[in-house]
């Protein structure tokens, strides 16, 4: 449970930092960053907001571009921002900017040459989280947040461990991958030819099944280029209609799939997790 | 005086666009880009904050960063992002970050082989505002601010026009560059050996001369790598003082010189050029 800081700057009162370790269960060295409020500390600790990133990110990407610091300073969260795969020479890729490398799809992949390293589900879920509540002061308070491969993280994860984690949000989710060409390619590619495997990464189809028992925001812009071949968040709409899950799906007129979309955003999002955190 | 649109996303209720136009002072093609705030229209004109970014930037990183538009779209002010230099194939550059391409220090040069394109103070001064006025419903009010070698723009360029801009302001400013590495090196390459010719483009220089007639306000951090040997913003003070300039310098405790720390103040430097633009 080794942890090397490569970097830190202080921002709004609190402080950004990134830290290197060995993950067991990538079975690589991987990069994460934290944001800490400035009222963290040994005899404060506080909650965490976990943000998945989407295709082609790193952790650098929600940090620099989202301007959430303000807001989650104020409201006392941290925030931790993974990278978005397994990464080095050792692991294996693709040509693709939507496979491998870059594009982990938060699950565990059964198939080679991916099953080795690719176990971002894993790590999301329990290495990553006993890490940070080992090495920060924060709570096993948890919410789950992401965009676009992100989006579809977090609503995966926080519907498959709703004991973990308080609340959900997305922005852009891939909502229903075992539909769309990003998630077949990559399901195909990590978990073999059967779409019940498939299923179980698939938020829709988990909605579907079961009633949610955590409260989910979404915003999708409907500038987006995505939405109608990709990212399909009427699918989750009407899985969370079928049982009355807890969905706030929202349409933002004219916004499209950048980080611009999720900077006008971001400080609902991080209202609406405090809201369940400090509930 | 064609300006071509390359890219445009909604951002808090208003718009980040990027352009390109073909520069006659600089001689190449440049691209700048521009928030507008959400009650920008014809019959409504609003003002205009010009950025000036830092070595090796280009018009993105302040516009990515800077979580600027909260608070820029709240208050009615427009924001313009400049290049940091001429560019292209065409254009001469250096091995070095901090001359050529991407170090422009908003300065005309009069040495070889820089003469011809870089000429960024003329570009700032004249040419863009007049692009911008005649492209978009923004009115003749301005203010100028910027980062290191931009905080060093926005000085000079606001001393020597106090009739063109209401306010000035800076981050991490060089403040007095014909006394360092950064400012010495670029001087010489771009004005020649004369200190006299230097001073021209120094804004400790240009305020001990005389009073500036403008507000200027100032963040530095004081835990930036750059702050003793390249920004030096007390020799800024001294000057000021010298005839009661109205300068507010702060000196903000644990803050580097990255976007971080720009992303925390910005808010106040927005509302600071507000009072005056609105006044």
């Amino acid at each position: 449970m080794t942890i090397e800081n490569i970097s830190q700057a202080k921002v709004f009162g609190g402080w950004h930092k990134q830290y290197t370790h060995q993950s067991d269960v990538l079975a690589c060295p991987m990069r994460f960053a934290i944001f800490l409020p400035p009222n963290a500390s040994p005899s404060h600790p506080v909650p965490v907001v976990y943000w998945l990133s989407g295709l082609t990110c790193t952790d650098e990407n929600f940090m620099q571009k989202a301007g959430a610091f303000r807001v989650a300073a104020e409201l006392g969260i941290a925030i931790v921002a993974p990278d978005t795969s397994p990464r080095g020479e050792n692991v294996a890729n693709d040509e693709g900017y939507d496979l491998g490398q870059g594009a982990g799809f938060y699950l565990n992949a059964t198939q080679e040459p991916w099953a080795k390293h690719f176990q971002m589900y894993d790590y999301i879920v329990s290495e990553l989280p006993k890490l940070i509540e080992a090495n920060f002061p924060v709570s096993e308070l948890k919410s789950i947040s992401g965009h676009s491969m992100g989006g579809h993280g977090a609503l995966t994860i926080g519907l498959k461990n709703s004991d973990c984690y308080r609340s959900i949000s997305a922005f852009s989710p891939i909502s229903n991958p075992i539909q769309c060409p990003w998630g077949q390619k990559a399901f195909t590619a990590y978990l073999g030819s059967s779409v019940e495997a498939w299923k179980q990464y698939d938020s829709s189809e988990l909605l579907k099944r079961a009633k949610s028992a955590l409260p989910i925001l979404v915003d999708q812009g409907d500038a987006d280029g995505f939405l109608h071949e990709q990212l399909m968040p009427n699918a989750l709409q009407a899985a969370a209609d079928l049982h009355g899950s807890d969905l706030t799906l929202r349409m933002q007129a004219g916004y499209d799939h950048s980080y611009y979309f999720i900077s006008s955003f971001i400080e609902e999002h991080l209202r609406f997790h405090a809201k369940h955190l400090f509930a």
